[in-house]
């Protein structure tokens, strides 16, 4: 069944107020009518709702909470070195899929693309990939993007999780994965992955001295638009098979 | 360093005969000379050679057999619904880089792809990206592909796997795959994923009925190119962290 994202406040008293643009997909699209039913996520729980009105906008009534969490119980952040335009946006929407709670773009002394060309247009075409993958992937919410943020930002961003993970092929490991998730401990997990051309040497090192852990993704060299999806992979076998 | 595939019959008494186009790659691409190193793979071992001579063909000379082997203890097969070409092609430089052991391309109801279409070059062109990304990723052996096959040719194979596993999220599960893979008994796994738009009613019906075990990937909703790379991740997550 068709599901749409809306803020919190679009529920008052049991009626969902649906905008223009959802109105649209929900008349022109969809083609439904009064009575049938859509779900609707408020980023937090899931509600099966039934079509009150349509006009403008549409109104929804809810008919009843839904029981079933799709969400990873780990909330697991990727930083990745900043990548090409596509291969992001192939990243992100596999990424959304596989229930990753944020993803992070990282300015990385080896990254090819260069930040200030990051205009709002490409912002909103992300987050637009973020909405249709999570409607069809049947996610409660909207996976974070952040576009870009400098290296010094990512490292000084390590105190908001209670684990950070580096991934890195060529380092020697100190732990490994399963060693980590199977603890079940941490809830909040920080994984750094490098762009296309890997890490340069005062990155690493300025990784390893912020007390991350590095981790083995396997025995095969991953390309870096492989790497995420991997271990997104791998915590979702661990926590939810 | 580069690694180059060969077959087993290029290698006579430690001495290696490359052919003329790997040649073309060392000589121009590599710009390489006497006495430097390269790797080469003859589908089973992985070899530190050095380099003998350079003319039309280039000749090595085995220093050491490599003891790492970074093949999955388990040969997996993922055979899918036959996809787009752009798809199928980014699924198979996945597959190869996670460690698959083969890839066979099914002819499936709700394929939009029409297999009399699929040329010789579109062959060459998938055997080309399976050799790159197993160079790439640093793997000793090259991903079986096969182009297509029926449907009544999948359901006759599988008396060749010990496990047959059927992803599809509609099914009610059998098993998990972590109970499946925690009893590390099976050695060659056949997984079955459906195209773009899934499986008829009658093609899960003969899934079923020969005995295909169905599990879950996740409590999301997978698009058909990221399920087979959640479960080579999945697997190698079991078998190799």
């Amino acid at each position: 069944m068709q599901r749409y994202f809306i803020n919190k406040t679009q529920i008052n008293n049991n009626i969902v107020t649906i905008n223009e643009s959802d109105t649209h997909h929900i008349k022109n699209v969809m083609r439904m009518s009064i009575g049938d039913n859509v779900y609707v996520c408020d980023n937090i729980n899931a509600y099966l709702c039934e079509i009150v009105s349509i006009n403008e906008i549409t109104t929804l009534r809810i008919v009843k909470q839904l029981e079933n969490n799709p969400e990873l119980s780990v909330n697991i952040t990727i930083a990745q070195g900043k990548l090409q335009r596509e291969k992001e946006e192939m990243v992100i929407k596999a990424l959304t899929q596989l229930g990753c709670y944020q993803y992070i773009g990282v300015q990385m002394s080896k990254s090819i693309v260069k930040t200030k060309k990051i205009t709002d247009n490409k912002i909103d075409r992300i987050q637009k990939i973020i909405k249709e993958a999570s409607e069809q992937s049947q996610r409660n919410r909207l996976m974070k993007y952040v576009s870009n943020i400098t290296f010094k930002e990512l490292i000084s961003n390590f105190v908001n999780y209670d684990l950070v993970i580096f991934c890195d092929i060529a380092e020697s490991k100190n732990v490994t994965l399963k060693e980590l998730l199977s603890e079940h401990k941490y809830k909040n997990i920080l994984a750094i992955i490098g762009p296309e051309s890997g890490f340069s040497k005062l990155e690493k090192d300025a990784i390893k001295n912020a007390n991350a852990l590095t981790i083995s993704l396997g025995k095969r060299i991953l390309r870096t638009e492989i790497a995420p999806l991997f271990l997104l992979s791998a915590i979702s076998y661990e926590e939810e098979l």
